[in-house]
């Protein structure tokens, strides 16, 4: 199976990890702690996987690490489930390089930020969209992360670009829900609309995501426990909003993880990320917790807090 | 010659233009125009060149273009004059490949900003510098350059690298002349301090850095007037600070054209560099004035104001 | 009816509008206005009001008039329904004059801020909330809005004010919904919890913020439409999500009268303000339309384009 | 002495130091510590003052404390230099109490900012300047404070007030030198300017806003070294940069003060106003280095840092 297209109503939907990308002591990608990610994710139901995004640390590997990714993932799934990838780079020519390299190894997708590093302007945002979709022999799914960008994508350039048939879907990272339901609301009411997905990124608010009408989650936690986000899907599907809360619930406090790095010597990436990969390497799924240079590791202690993590979250 | 090793006294110095990149209207590089625009330097007095910057619009260039770059213009200088390569990438290991691709391109000292796109931290920053330096056979200079990188590298953090050899230099383009001079002061009474270059990359109070003690200046519109910079440079060292105010404010009034794009239409990435390359067009240096994609071009009636300000400053 | 003591667990819930200050053309509260737009509330059936809050203009009016507006306002409900009263202002000194206006003028609870104008820290912001609360003889509820006084109030600070007794309540206009679960699920857990009030003052994702815990809401659009808001918090209440959805999606699109304004002309303040007043203007509620000095008055597009949106909305 | 009228060339020019207001424990104004504090500046030889800036701690004074501050200064000085207050506030209706608060006090000018808390647009600030002008009786200096109001006042902005004669002034404290050349350049080349004073809030880039053309400064470091800024100031005047870049050192070395305050701790402000009000109590100028609330207050060892700074510079 692969990604549908643009104009395809079944678009992608459901749960779509943000695939972590295990990586070896010196820094090299793990391929065979990536493949039994994968078959974890696999195995707890998700419905498509999204590789290097920022949780996956596309910003930290190499050109060759990233196509290496790429192409282990879309290899070892074999078209059983779409496989999104991200184009994480500054502007329009170094993206469109990025886009090249994913395709030729085999994403269904790419995944596209706002152009970053430079200043910019909607009408640059717009003009770069444009551009890698035309160039693009596969959908191209906006990335609205100010996080790390620093510009919003704003709902009316979104539903712009989805009526206009350059954007396939948005994966929306921004934390905010008020301009996440303008794009979900413009979505369905749009003449002739098929297959936009609107994905939120969020780990926290997925119930609430998928109750306004989103199509699908991207949770970076989902690494952690797929089955508990499938689960949340399928209760949200279900219409079973109180049994929803409770899963999301169980999930909000398993997330709590984010946070187990001292601030005082690290970033909230180096925390967060760092987490999410002790709990897996915890949890036996990939060898090695280490994240990409130049986050700061975990300590033994702040790793001992992901272990209670996991505990009281029935994980281990 | 070669840039100066990191202990060195004699140091990089004087004035440096941050190279700007002709473009085809196809968007490649015009090597034969991006020649002729280091001679126009070169006949100006520049002390040396910083390819490969915010200016060239590095942002832009794929790494294909970015090599291009820096072998034509290391190529054509030939040693006459130090090449700076900025290796602008979001983290550690993408930096560490742009550094060894640029130095194998001939490059004398790498320019390198703190982490973006991902969340950082100080100690991460510090980390950052400190792998980069490691692993670079040529002089590491710090880039501070917040408005596209999100954080401020501190004037504490700066002296600390300096001081452990880790930093060669500062490009300071934080416009924060407090930080810079607080640079400035404690690389002077440094123990054992040589070569350690503080740079202003400011346009329009490169009179104030240099009285405070800077070693030279990075300032884009450089590039249109390198004889004016160079005359600034050695008015300020001959301490003939009335002179230099005059040249100074002669090249103020000129640094206005960054401002000819309408705000409604572009970003003031777009404006600023496009006024660049029309003034190098319009001076018939380079073939002609494209910006890279998503930039947006300035109108007929925008690069007219150019022509102004070139005829106004005496430079048509 | 007073508001209900810190410690009493029936809290103020439900929806309660921060209600905007009507003005004469001249700038003065227009009294008469003010009451019909208090009776509009009251026969909407809405459970608490808001006066002085950022919707009610409160940074523009002047200390008298603040007065005039809880004195006016708190004696016409008579006690029929709980006033909140912000006591918006820099820091603890200022704060607390206000808050002993506005008690003596007869609010039952205040509502405050983190210190603003000045630079701040997280244990400066819990020194003022707890110096406020030692110095009120009413409940103190916290008011989370960074897009006013550029800091976000953490989660953790938050439940460890309403632990220890400081804070009645939150009012979040973050747009953060992530936080404000970790809010409403902290307050929960909360050993002796009692009355604890954890209210949006979202007008777009009421609906998701009450689906997750919240007690209530402070829409500013529940001005113009009370009913509609009053109608929404039932159906949640009631658990008809389905219901509750489609009244919530008729207040968003309803809700897009704040953008008519021309940013070109204006900030988003005078537009959203401004369109609030036009529509309890062309409802027939207040007399006159006018915001307070600096912003700038809607023009007659302007004001057509909210009356379409009433009449979309079936308003009119 | 009066504060030279709008439209007079000899306008404000020289030191002003923005004057510390001393409290007691309790937070009352110090009226003795106040008046000694106002005598060591003047007999410093300072050229103006500037009461309630941000230094001034006016963000923090009721306004109870606010009018004494300036009867006590106004009445004490006796227009032998003058005084400067500002009418800090949210919006125009607030600001104008406060122009009628402190012009009935005595203020031969005021300083005001760009509209805070609430959402704002260049549009709005105009309009805010120009209403403050017409009804204030006293000149009117605008105080570009981005940090604090978190708007930065164009350049092209203050210059066409200056040339409409809304604005007196402008007192700088944005950190940005080179939009304050545009102004200090605008101004000069502005047909019929006359007395628009260009004043700089930096403490230790003074040296060189003077050498740019800077009519003076408003340095909160003069509070503790009034004699080391006069003395820089006299030095810039009379071309003898060498001398003044020296000085200005020894002021550079001295401000580091402001950095005592542990940062886990406590915010920039306690920190730095903390500092300057404990070199004051040092040096025997007032009597309780107090600083209001929710400020964090020195420790024992921050404060005998302060005594360090002031031993190095000589000045115990």
């Amino acid at each position: 199976m692969t990604f549908p297209a643009a104009n395809d109503p079944s678009g992608v939907s459901g749960v779509v990890p943000p695939v972590c990308t295990p990586l070896t002591p010196e820094g090299e990608v793990d391929v065979a702690s990536l493949l039994r990610l994968v078959d974890h994710l696999v195995e707890g139901g998700v419905h498509g996987l999204f590789v290097l995004g920022s949780t996956s640390e596309a910003a930290y590997l190499t050109d060759r690490q990233r196509r290496q990714v790429v192409e282990a993932v879309t290899g070892h799934v074999a078209g059983r489930l779409p496989v999104l990838a991200g184009a994480i780079d500054m502007t329009t020519p170094r993206v469109l390089d990025h886009v090249a390299a994913v395709t030729a190894a085999g994403a269904d997708a790419v995944v596209v930020t706002a152009p970053f590093y430079t200043r910019t302007h909607p009408a640059e945002i717009a003009r770069h969209f444009r551009l890698v979709a035309r160039h693009s022999t596969v959908p191209v799914i906006a990335y609205d992360i100010p996080a790390a960008v620093h510009t919003k994508l704003p709902a009316a350039l979104v539903l712009e670009l989805a009526r206009d048939g350059v954007l396939a879907g948005l994966k929306d990272s921004s934390g905010d829900l008020d301009g996440f339901r303008e794009v979900v609301m413009g979505a369905r009411s749009m003449p002739g609309r098929a297959g936009f997905a609107v994905l939120t990124g969020s780990e926290v608010v997925t119930d609430a995501a998928l109750a306004l009408g989103a199509d699908g989650a991207v949770p970076g936690l989902a690494n952690v426990d797929p089955h508990g986000y499938v689960r949340l899907y399928r209760l949200c599907r279900a219409g079973d909003w109180a049994g929803a809360r409770a899963e999301q619930e169980r999930l909000c406090t398993l997330f709590g993880m984010v946070g187990v790095g001292d601030p005082a010597r690290m970033g909230g990436s180096s925390s967060a990320i760092g987490a999410f990969k002790a709990a897996l390497h915890l949890r036996g799924i990939i060898t090695c917790p280490a994240t990409a240079t130049p986050q700061i590791p975990l300590s033994p202690e702040e790793t001992q807090k992901v272990e209670k993590h996991l505990a009281t979250a029935g994980l281990l």
